[in-house]
């Protein structure tokens, strides 16, 4: 540890005492990828040319970081250009370097790093000596905890520019502050409670809170949406009357560069102002926003702006008032723009009043229908944030038809790290290799641009809540660490967002590594191969959305249907006979998918309905695959818990304990699933499994 | 009106004045059956020749009906043998009359009243006078209110004596004090939220059940039980520190001769006694039951005693300390003996863990496991409550088996006037023809006792609410009160009930009567007809039980199936190749129900496993069966709102109104049973409908 040479007060170079700050609050027992084994990585020597809050919160971390672990040999210096400027003598302007010593800088990028933004850093490693260049705060962040993380490239004198693909990185937390009586407190939450709030007010102790806003700042993510978006009464008052409350929390997540912003409904102007109406096209409505926003702005100055669910599963909207989601959505950044805030606009609007009856109706066409008329009408400050698939985050999905349909129109891909469909966090489902697919998807033939080159953000739906272990499933962190890993990154790949998590959440240890690369790695498909078959997507419970149920929603308003009968499954989507939906893509997609020889297996019957006995690619037929695969699905899922028992001395014991229990679970509801699917589509079909396994 | 001719205070031979007593309260705007219908009904002048807080009862009733109608010409004399005694000379002591005077008890059967009980009367009509003898202030105000619901022989001179056909005539509400996040604050009500407690606690404003109450004793309703068999933390404390919301709600119904119980938790020694155990046999537990009991008379002399569900869907019970449920119950029975109150301790008992992959297991059979080798072990204060049907309130079962195997046992047997499983009070459904049906079936060959012979009391569950209308769909008031006259008078015809119901709550408009009769007569026949098909039960949404879904239980732990596959339906119970469930029975059902070709088509599905192209003795197939029965039950549902309509004019506004829309909905509703089943039987089957109506 080297002495600090500079006073602290009035030159902002420092480095950071060994030991903890004594005032620091209890930690939370599980502190995921920023515990002891991050801490045991930090450098000894860390040496830090910056200024300002960032700097005293950087300075605080290696205080924690250092009560965890002695860290390792070498040094970690962090240079904010704007500090090397501040203390540079007035008359060199341009690439002052000020106090920074001239090694400190030496063959970095800054030319680039000017242009590249105030979240981007350079990074260099020679021997233990990490250097990091960064043109701002955030960047400055990014870059610590990218040398924390292990995110160096291998021993050599380059530097490498870093910088997120996406500028929007945003966690949506669909929280209540108090219990829904049928959803809970957080909606399709499977970590406890929520996080922020407690009895229907902000928690007073938010110690946790700040960690989990490390956490995210560790992996990048810049926004955090604060409730649900199904807002209910109570939770509308954010934007008034609890302002404080939203105040408080912005004060915690800005510690860490992170923005935060509200899901507001439509209809607040009512609900809250007293209005008549809530039209986006009246003056008193849009005075109301106007005035309810510089309010917020008064008390949030860096608030970051609105996630808005309208017109969708019974929120209120702009068609009640005969205006369109453009009308809608601009009402609101009109609000926003003088202060700098966006709103994020859910394209997920369909009709859940469905006729089952009605075959002509398709729930995939809505967002696409809705909202690719509606290209180059939203503001620029407007962000639609548009689900990865056309459904509803099942195992698997195509991905959207409206990602490609407007490109005049700044776009979010919400993915959903909760696993309301992949097994609630009950079962392992490592959704990386999903999401990189989606993110890699090419929007047109080879060499088209990509999802993650089109979309301008990427949003997700926390997996957080107060659980001791954050996430329920102890190992469902990995998702969390991945999603924003990914959307700084989406061309990394995930299994080498697996080992960082890994190592930075269990350490090097080898055996430890293998057994979770072995258990994570494939949870996704291994997932899909019990649950709903070849892309066809629910057949689990009503309103839970736990367990199997193949006709649990098949004869519902919500537009999620099968159509198994005695001969065959599966929704005709195609043009020439079916919904049409297949057509909303450009080629070579929509051609693709329109053909039952050239549409992938796995989304088969997302597309088509086929009888049981049509052959797959894979040369068996639909209904053998489904035998075959659900049976081998279980008897892998079988195989995970002895694996898991093998490092049960190498990891804490409280966390092999939830993680054990959980693969009971797994193995039952797998079961669960296999025995029902295989039962459900025999006595449709009449076929036996030509394998001979027992069907019930 | 004849004026007062005694004291008051000192004789109480009173007339009673025409006004309403003006510090009444307002009454409920519906009165139901004791509305001005039932006033017009009541003779000009009522002569009462009683004492006591009964008489001070009935002079209320007479004021409060005075003032919805004038009443009719004639007289109403009412006499209470045990006031006739009180006021005659001491020298006079066998069958004395005092003041009253002879002609009013002129050839009344004075000796067999005194052999009869408590609650019976007798009444004999000439031209319009009616005279009602009792022996006790129960039986007087039964003639009281039979006179004023003209259940009045012809004109004659005889009289009748009129005794209760069952002593134990109970109903048992299912409220929670507070309100339950998923089951609402009534389980199973679809009446609005609970007429006695609100946010936690007892209303304070009682005037509603009062009403209440003195509906109950027209019926001839004994016994109330207060409160949800399903005993949540709150509620179990109505035991003990909240047994005075228990003495205030006793003192409402005691006016009425109607005494109350309680559902107790079989765990409350543990929960609200702080012991280690709640072991039937510990002598701790006995007795703080015994001490807890005793607390609860001293406080509410006339209680009535418990009512207990244990064992079953997670309420405690005695298998837990291995005990079994003699022992259970006689913990409290023996608690309750000296104070005369008795336990009524339900007999639906059975696995809700079920593996629907073990075809071994039958929840049908397990109240009759469980409880018939127990027969002769239950105390004498001890009632067993016996679902009247193996399974759960469906629209069709058979009688449960039990009531013929425990001949040494008090039983009383359990119905449901809440409509969970028959139309949640949207659906018109009157229910009588079935209870009838129950009550009249032979235990055994022709001229065996009934089930009303073999049961010592009739419970059901009220359908009751804070709602308006009292439940919800106003003619669902027929089957409240068409259950307490059967458990009365079990041989009467539901159309004879029916009558009198409508008589009493509409008056005497012909056209109204002929619209009432239609429209209820038929219906329960009518909603069997477009739901789950020939015994088979459930297909309705899991959780709520409203509307269709045909495989809503048949892959859960419920123990509920159908097992249709593409080839048949049904569940095969027999002794040869089923579950055994038939030889549960006395002959001649075992054989009955046994045979293919004896069991009644009703109920063929029920007891066994058919081919979709099994003929039925009704001459169709049962797939054509399934397709025209709910076709043709829609049909006739379409025809009922027509119906009603030309009585627009003739029945209040707001009944109106409100059964019209209820009507809109239960065609809906019958729409979506006949579509999705019809449906969900062409894909399974594959057999078109013969009569080519649509299917989707």
């Amino acid at each position: 540890m080297t002495p600090a040479s500079e006073s602290r007060n009035t030159v902002p170079r420092t480095t950071v005492p060994s030991m903890p700050v004594p005032s620091m609050p209890a930690p939370p027992s599980d502190l995921a990828w920023l515990g002891e084994h991050a801490a045991a990585r930090l450098p000894r020597e860390v040496l830090l040319h910056a200024h300002g809050p960032t700097a005293a919160s950087l300075e605080a971390e290696v205080a924690r970081l250092r009560a965890l672990a002695p860290g390792s040999p070498g040094s970690l210096t962090l240079v904010d250009l704007a500090h090397a400027r501040a203390t540079a003598p007035a008359q060199e302007p341009a690439q002052a370097t000020g106090h920074v010593p001239a090694a400190d800088l030496e063959g970095a990028p800054l030319a680039e790093l000017a242009d590249a933004g105030e979240e981007s850093f350079a990074l260099a490693a020679t021997g233990d000596r990490i250097r990091v260049v960064a043109g701002g705060s955030r960047g400055l962040r990014y870059g610590f905890y990218a040398a924390l993380l292990g995110l160096v490239p291998a021993d050599g004198e380059e530097w490498t520019l870093r910088s997120p693909a996406l500028s929007i990185r945003m966690l949506d937390h669909w929280d209540n502050m108090t219990v829904h009586p049928v959803m809970g407190q957080v909606e399709r939450g499977y970590a406890g409670g929520s996080l922020f709030f407690e009895d229907g007010e902000l928690r007073e102790d938010l110690t946790r809170v700040e960690h989990y806003a490390r956490l995210l700042a560790a992996i990048g993510i810049n926004r955090v949406s604060l409730n649900n978006v199904n807002v209910h009464a109570h939770e509308a008052t954010l934007l008034t009357t609890r302002r404080d409350q939203v105040a408080r929390l912005a004060e915690v997540f800005r510690a860490q560069g992170i923005t935060v912003l509200l899901s507001v409904s439509f209809a607040s102007p009512v609900l809250l102002g007293g209005l008549g109406t809530s039209d986006p096209l009246d003056p008193e409505v849009q005075e109301w926003w106007r005035r309810t926003t510089a309010d917020l702005y008064a008390q949030v100055p860096d608030f970051g702006g609105f996630v808005v669910k309208a017109d969708s599963e019974g929120q209120p909207g702009p068609f009640a008032h005969g205006r369109d989601h453009a009308d809608g959505a601009n009402v609101l950044a009109r609000a926003l723009a003088p202060h700098g805030g966006e709103v994020f606009w859910r394209a997920f609007v369909y009709d859940h009043h469905q006729d089952w009856r009605d075959r002509t109706t398709d729930r995939a066409r809505a967002a696409h229908d809705h909202f690719a008329p509606l290209d180059g009408r939203f503001d620029d400050n407007a962000v639609l944030q548009v689900k990865h698939g056309p459904m509803d985050f099942q195992t698997r999905e195509p991905v959207s038809p409206v990602i490609a349909a407007m490109p005049r129109t700044r776009l979010a891909v919400e993915l959903q790290v909760t696993q309301e469909y992949t097994g609630q966090q009950k079962h392992l489902c490592y959704l990386a290799p999903w999401w990189s697919e989606t993110l890699r998807f090419p929007l047109g033939p080879d060499g088209a641009p990509t999802v993650a080159d089109t979309a301008a953000g990427l949003v997700a739906v926390s997996n957080v809540g107060d659980d001791d272990f954050w996430t329920g499933h102890p190992l469902a962190q990995a998702n969390l660490f991945a999603l924003g890993r990914l959307a700084w990154e989406p061309g990394v790949s995930p299994d080498r967002l697996l080992e960082e998590w890994i190592g930075a959440t269990f350490g090097p240890d080898p055996l430890v590594a293998e057994v979770l690369r072995d258990l994570l790695a494939p949870s996704w498909l291994l997932y899909e191969s019990y649950t709903a078959p070849l892309g066809v997507g629910f057949m689990v419970r009503p309103g839970h959305h736990y367990g199997p149920d193949v006709d649990g929603y098949e004869y519902t308003p919500w537009g999620t249907y099968h159509f198994a009968d005695r001969d065959g499954i599966g929704v005709d989507r195609t043009v020439a006979t079916g919904t049409g939906f297949a057509g909303q893509y450009p080629e070579p997609w929509a051609s693709r998918y329109e053909s039952v020889s050239t549409c992938p297996d796995e989304l088969l019957l997302f597309f088509h309905h086929v009888p049981y006995t049509h052959r797959l690619h894979s040369g068996k037929t639909v209904i053998q695959h489904i035998y075959d695969s659900r049976a081998e699905g279980c008897e892998r899922v079988a195989e995970l818990r002895p694996r898991w028992r093998q490092i049960a001395d190498r990891v804490p014991a409280a966390l092999h304990d939830r993680v054990d229990a959980l693969l009971v679970e797994q193995e039952r509801s797998a079961e669960e699933w296999r025995d029902q699917l295989r039962s459900y589509f025999f006595r449709a079909s009449g076929i036996a499994d030509e394998n001979g396994r027992p069907i019930h």
